[in-house]
């Protein structure tokens, strides 16, 4: 018996997503829940991550996580060891999540009581960029091994995030990744984007993380 | 002044995509031409990786690379530096190369002198494992800071190419990295796929992958 759901989605049946994606913000805030939509490659440490937040944060907040995949739900699985509520969504082939399937996430999940909810897209570049979940923030990782040349390959990324996190700043020395070179790269596709380096594995950076999390679910809150 | 050419390419009109690659494949056989589909996550070290086997084969044979990428030119010009034949394919919003699509890269760079032709595919553990493209063998790199969890998540990649390589073996003391885990995970998926441990960056298993591909090119000119 597992502790979570496993939902098996479509693509969306809405013809306008951004739509759809504007009335999943509404509701959210009327609810004041705050929906951070998480997005990187494959093997970035998106999982890691939320596993991370959840620890700093549940002592002070109702938190539910929604997992994406193709068709596996090995991450809903980690979350579940934490007591975390989570739902495993699979998309069949589909390499992103639109609005109608992050909707279909949120009433699965069931959402009432909760503070915080994190999306974990697909491990993907390209796809979820194209798309607006109807998430309150995006938030995208980037990990040291993949190099810091990944901005001017996936600009529209890139552009379209309030947060990035630097991930496994702890193995800098051990890869060529000049940061510098990066932080340029990424402001000048968006000047006003939020650089977080961190670890989730040593938890180097995860306060600075949290606490822009816990400051915007404040402000997420004021009617 | 480039050194080398970049096409704007459009999804293939070919409704049987099937069909198309096995009339390249035909065509390449037919012309002794070596074609590998190079796959991968982004920042997992294709480029890399072509560049180390265009090091390690030019002087006995003629090689051709083919990029593909969102819209960038980024990864020709790195392979461009080494002198051999490259051509840029920039897909516009696309995640994958279809048969089409690949044919105008080989007809772009130009093939009947070339032994072997590398296509960087785009960087994508979903889109890629479902077209082909009609190259002689698919080649998959996983880099071991992704994680040795990847094959649960994305069967379908690991299910459908000969090779893999596990490429920045070097940090693997660096990551939590199961080579064994990985192994009996992927060979499950895929009994008759080679592994190879190999670090782009140091050499380590670079012979290896290229003695791998110096037989498969004599294998392909057999008539």
């Amino acid at each position: 018996m597992k502790d979570y759901k496993v939902l098996k989605i479509q693509k969306s049946v809405y013809e306008d997503n951004d739509k759809e994606a504007e009335i999943i913000r509404e509701d959210l805030k009327e609810k004041g829940v705050f929906l951070i939509n998480l997005m990187s490659s494959p093997g970035s440490g998106k999982t890691t991550t939320v596993v991370r937040t959840i620890e700093a944060l549940r002592d002070e907040m109702n938190i539910g996580i929604i997992e994406a995949d193709i068709d596996s739900d090995v991450d809903a699985e980690t979350v579940a060891k934490t007591g975390t509520k989570v739902i495993q969504l699979n998309t069949g082939g589909a390499c992103h999540l639109d609005a109608g399937m992050t909707k279909e996430g949120l009433d699965g999940l069931g959402i009432d009581q909760m503070d915080l909810v994190i999306l974990e897209n697909i491990g993907n570049l390209i796809c979820p960029a194209g798309f607006d979940t109807g998430s309150s923030k995006n938030v995208m990782i980037l990990s040291v091994p993949e190099g810091d040349d990944k901005p001017l390959k996936y600009p529209k990324m890139f552009r379209g995030v309030d947060v990035l996190l630097i991930n496994k700043i702890d193995a800098i020395e051990y890869f060529d990744f000049n940061f510098e070179a990066l932080d340029k790269r990424v402001k000048e596709l968006n000047p006003h984007i939020k650089i977080i380096p961190m670890s989730a594995k040593t938890g180097q950076g995860v306060e600075e993380w949290t606490g822009w999390i816990r400051e915007q679910v404040k402000i997420w809150k004021m009617k």
